[in-house]
């Protein structure tokens, strides 16, 4: 991974064969950022996509393992007991231009992954929300 | 809903059964929002999606009411005469990771909604425009 | 085209015929943007779309002449050879809410095209890289 720094933003160049969540976890401890928005695209494989189950409470996932084109990447970047979160949903496309998507468990960088984070000041915080069995935001 | 603000940037959580369109409203109303660009992930249910059909000059309309992951949400802020307008399109994710989506008219937030807004200082009207009888953007 | 220019953001209103990657290309040139990160909704019509084969180094390409929502439209600003590039990947809706998308080639405004483009003040520089024969960013 490389990466620009602007003001309050950064621009990464996520490289082929890196996890693009852990990969931004990893910069969000190494520039102490405190929370941000996301947006991305690139290409991905090795995708683990999740579906939230509102009534088991709990994710369906299901992993995808050919080469998309990563049309849509978008989140944001908070904390849970100190530790970074990225919470963020993808939207990949097929060769015949069809379409998947789901919330990202992970995926790996398969040509580039070209991501933009809005940074901000105050550290946004999770809390376990018991009726979902989720960690939401807790402002 | 709760929200930070930093700086000129506004981070909402919009929570179970908040409709999120007139949720962005009332924030845009409340802080006195003049314009604004608008990025978002969650999940939705009770959601009215729109195709313009450009021929009869109105929006195809369909609701759908199963709980969908809101996988993309964007749009922005403007007015039309002294109203605030939510102008926004969503994408939607089901459990076997197909999709939906359209012109979001309205949909109920089924778990948490997380919504980054970027303010500006202007104010942005919106216009009547004769050839497709729609308010697009009057700068 | 018409824009408004807040601090350093852009907010434009591209018009009904106007081809979408090169009206952004022009402004990047016209206001002296050095970089930026894009989003964006509206309608797009004569859009081709893009998937990178991976194996073959080349895109596969294909043209949809309907009229179709533009759902998602995210990317970024940057140049190769001092000449702007607009890397985009578009996400589009079609009359019964199903969806295709891809790398974006070129689109034609079919109604608006409502683009925010979040600039930042250094030169992002893409390079040839042999393993994909693409131009990734250089940072």
């Amino acid at each position: 991974m490389q990466f620009k720094k602007t003001n309050s933003s950064y621009f990464l160049r996520i490289d082929k064969g890196e996890e693009i969540i852990s990969s931004i976890e990893n910069i969000t401890v190494d520039e102490n950022i405190q929370s941000g928005a996301i947006v991305g695209i690139g290409a991905l494989t090795e995708v683990t996509l999740g579906y939230f189950d509102r009534k088991q409470k709990k994710y369906l996932r299901r992993t995808f393992n050919d080469i998309y084109e990563m049309l849509s990447f978008s989140g944001n970047i908070s904390y849970l007991d100190d530790k970074p979160i990225v919470h963020a949903h993808v939207i990949l496309g097929q060769p015949d231009y069809t379409l998947i998507g789901g919330h990202l468990f992970s995926g790996v960088v398969a040509v580039t992954g070209e991501v933009y984070i809005q940074t901000f000041k105050d550290k946004f915080n999770r809390q376990l929300n018991p009726e979902f069995d989720l960690n939401l935001l807790a402002f």
